[in-house]
């Protein structure tokens, strides 16, 4: 079956005029709510060489992404599929500051398939880094400024779960797992199969089998990090993981938090902290994020990192739907005096659009419901006639 | 020599903090002016089909091109290198509307090469389109935006010059010159190669000869029109591309326009009006634009198109730079009293960012030019000392 000319690639799309005016509104508010905070806008670029692109993110960012040739250099460039690797280089190579440094950005990224049946293929990530240091403090700040996000956006029903490798990277160590048998109980744990995960630690010693099988069951509110004191071993790694999520739990306040201890989404890549944030029902993560201080070690300078994105056009779609106001039809005359009233409408955020001579079509469609007439000898809006 | 992992292929930028600001604020700048004026914005996607994106615009638009393989259907598709043909679908098929439809858009096309020795092979392209209407009093409108674009981008000493492909066709088609012959004569009038012209012409019957040979010295102000109708020869085609040149130059107003009537830069592209803005002493131009009635056609559905496109990085280059002003240090405490004095400085537009324990940095870096201290009882801003 041949396509039309037109049609695009499945989970492409074109984002019409109202939905385009809700995304690039939500995107203000968001950057300047990110600069307000200290967060500086940076603009990496959409295509770079393969190796720089997947730096410390493994294959499967390299299988994520649409790769071509470089004509200049014959090397392999390819289309990003996600921001925070080349953020993450801007902070070791560019900005190459000692200190703190807050960096954010807002863009496509174009991954070869869709995550889930709903997603596009082109998300417009926008997220915001932190790099410089290693500290809860760090991850507060990160997971706060995703709560305020979320409610800037306007989204309802929004749930934030958190979670923290270091444990899971604990007792794998404390169980001398083999990194394919660490990679099996990743799935099992990813998939919470519970029959699964006794069977596999049915041969690990304890307490590292009791420990992993009491992962799944720990999930809940800030409850769970108490219980998970009683039932995990006691190992510096587990330790260190609960203070710091008993830090969050307590400094967080903004909204509640769920935990969930078993959570792995971020195993390939993170380090410490991890968080998904989800709206009502839906069992797929409007927000991903965390700490990642490996990523940097890539590119010659690993630095303590943590962050979060999301897809904009994803969270705008969640918020409430805003009206268009009218436009107002101007007469095409070279007048003075209409000149100064369609700058003052304009100037008072009115749209003003200039009525071309020998228009058949309906102004409506183009969104006009007002229209400027000399009336009585001044220029005046009134409503638009059918 | 291998390049260090982080390094970017040539002609792809990190655009860092300072300049990314200043960008941002253009585009808000302009994308506001472009709504407007009834301007809708819209976003295509990054990548299509080949055959789409390529449609109505010819084989070198399929050249500038990065191409790839789509693994759901097999079909090649590429990354844009313009978002005109996009816009044109968009119009032709998504809004579908029947009157004058006005739209904009900004967004990084690709380039498999950079089109001149200084140029992105990235860059962050703007526009504004104006579908469905015919007549000169819609070019006229969107010069007239694309002069207000300037303006507003605060660029300095901008020229635009203004063609008409529609002398370069009645005068190919009066001398019966063949599709090889009309590339070759389109070379030598690009070239502004007066030589070659004169050889070129020497078989060509009168007057097309004359009219030929009188194109590169038709160059000039608004006089050049005047003499065009005594030198070039008396058709149809020549007087309406007269005509509507001489429309332009008595209803433009804003600024004054050269006319250069031997400009065939959107020969492949355009069907009447074209134009094109400079800046200062450089011969490349930084804003292109013209009616392209054909494109639509490739969708199926022909429209009367008229628009122009610009590089937003360029532009904003070219504009004042403005200090960013610097932001304020907080202590990371828990105090209510703190908390509303930076909700108070944020509100008033000030950049507040956390001290995060433990930070050995200069906070200068980071922009910090004050801090806020507890002093005498009370939450104050005072200099960031060194």
């Amino acid at each position: 079956m041949a396509l039309p000319r037109w049609a695009l690639p499945e989970y492409f799309e074109d984002v019409l005029p109202h939905e385009a005016q809700r995304i690039e509104r939500l995107r203000r508010v968001l950057l300047d709510e990110f600069r307000l905070h200290g967060y500086q806008y940076v603009i990496p670029p959409m295509a770079e060489f393969v190796d720089s692109l997947v730096s410390g993110t493994g294959q499967k960012m390299a299988d994520a992404m649409f790769k071509f040739v470089d004509q200049l250099t014959g090397r392999s460039m390819a289309l990003r599929a996600d921001t925070t690797p080349q953020v993450t280089r801007i902070d070791a190579h560019l900005l190459n500051r000692s200190g703190v440094t807050r960096l954010c950005y807002c863009g496509p990224v174009v991954h070869v398939l869709p995550r889930t049946m709903t997603a596009s293929r082109e998300p417009l990530q926008i997220g915001a880094e932190l790099y410089g240091h290693a500290g809860i403090e760090a991850d507060v700040e990160v997971l706060r400024l995703l709560s305020r996000t979320l409610t800037l956006s306007g989204a309802d029903a929004v749930r934030i779960d958190v979670g923290h490798i270091g444990l899971f990277r604990a007792l794998s160590r404390l169980a001398e797992l083999t990194p394919e048998s660490e990679e099996t109980l990743f799935n099992i744990l990813q998939g919470k199969d519970v029959p699964a995960l006794r069977d596999f630690v049915a041969n690990i010693a304890e307490p590292a089998r009791s420990g992993l099988l009491a992962l799944p069951g720990l999930y809940g509110d800030a409850n769970v990090l108490v219980r998970a004191r009683d039932v995990l071993p006691d190992l510096p790694g587990v330790h260190s993981a609960l203070d710091e999520l008993l830090h969050l739990a307590r400094h967080f306040g903004e909204r509640s938090l769920s935990f969930d201890l078993a959570d792995l989404r971020g195993y390939h890549y993170h380090t410490g902290l991890m968080f998904a944030a989800y709206c009502g029902a839906s069992p797929t993560a409007i927000a991903l994020g965390g700490r990642y201080n490996e990523v940097g070690r890539a590119f010659g300078r690993p630095r303590p990192a943590t962050g979060f994105s999301l897809d904009l056009r994803e969270l705008a779609a969640l918020g409430p739907d805003a009206a268009i106001p009218g436009a107002i039809l101007s007469p095409l005359e070279a007048s003075a005096d209409l000149e100064t009233l369609v700058t003052q409408l304009r100037a008072a955020g009115e749209v003003v659009m200039p009525e071309l001579p020998g228009h058949a079509g309906d102004w409506r469609e183009a969104g006009c419901d007002r229209r400027i007439v000399l009336k009585d000898g001044a220029w005046r809006v009134v409503a638009l006639e059918d």
